[in-house]
């Protein structure tokens, strides 16, 4: 009964921060919801942070098992796009998280460190993909573009919630637009393609777009 | 001296918002900073959000005039340099805006029309000056290369401040990491150059390195 309650808390704070974000949701805002009595709640959770901290933790199971490459094999395209979907998928799920990102962080030492490890990883990751490709002769690129490269498949997936949010007119995000977050993170990797499958993505892209 | 102590709200405002973050700095530390009385500031602004607005306003001319694209003439490689470090050095000048832009903009409809409109210039400028160097054949790409080329450049530029903060250890910023930023986003484009160029542009990156 106690790890239920426990559970239903996580799950509701994790609702009500990704709809109305984390800053404007209160731990008593989470006990109404689900029909507990603050002091139930505290005695469940120290406070809001903790309760952050807690999500934080399935974020990085999910994200750091979404960060996995192939192993004893050479990736191909269907990889990458594979590991964007993952990770993708995972920034929807814990999309409070990003929406007010430098914040959350800023208050949290532990957080802003932890982060720091999964952007670590992710950036590791990417570039390992890429050289990955780089050898199976998918595409062409120097180690120095393969940084820089990486770090901006990194720096577009981790702000592209927060892009669409600023850009266009609408308040709400729906999971559509996080899909075209997966095509705009796949053409900074295009121009680096051989010819044939640079072409194929276009064609893909632009299927998509219709 | 009115206007003169208007201007010095401004002024005081500007840098104590880019040092502590807008959110943690309300009028009476901006009085206080300046050593007038709250009623004296509520004189010349109506609140924090007259204020931010305000700041706003002094920014988009800012911007505005960075997003210029050459008249007359096609763009070179330069001018491309010469927009990304006006550009950037804009963002800068007003970097709390950027450091909590969801937020602000969540906050105020009206400036969240008015930063639209700026991304929309932005983009518009972004695709032109690309277009420019295709034109010149400087570069080669599609049309749909070019679109998400300047979507990227954008996006790089918007968050290269918060992506910093929350990539590094460090919570404070220097300019030179803004530098930085110019030339990850210049390697957004590098990769559709002649071959000269490219090679040209990846020997400025590895000098900026060491």
């Amino acid at each position: 009964m106690s790890k239920q309650t426990r559970d239903k808390i996580l799950d509701a704070s994790l609702s009500m921060f990704n709809a109305q974000g984390e800053p404007n949701v209160t731990t008593n805002h989470i006990a109404d919801e689900i029909g507990i009595s603050p002091g139930n709640l505290y005695y469940h959770y120290r406070n809001k942070n903790d309760i952050v901290e807690q999500l934080f933790a399935r974020y990085e199971t999910q994200m750091d098992r979404a960060l996995l490459v192939p192993e004893g094999r050479l990736p191909t395209l269907e990889d990458v796009w594979l590991q964007l979907h993952s990770v993708f998928d995972c920034m929807w799920a814990f999309r409070f998280l990003y929406r007010d990102l430098v914040d959350i962080l800023s208050r949290n030492r532990k957080l802003k460190q932890r982060f720091s490890r999964i952007m670590n990883r992710a950036s590791t990751s990417a570039a390992a993909m890429l050289k990955g490709l780089s050898k199976a002769e998918i595409l062409r690129a120097t180690d120095d573009e393969i940084r820089a490269t990486s770090e901006n498949v990194l720096l577009v997936a981790t702000f592209w919630i927060n892009y669409n949010t600023v850009r266009s007119a609408k308040t709400e995000q729906t999971q559509k637009e996080l899909t075209h977050g997966i095509y705009q993170a796949m053409l900074l990797i295009a121009p680096f393609l051989r010819d044939a499958e640079r072409m194929h993505l276009n064609a893909l892209v632009l299927a998509y777009r219709r």
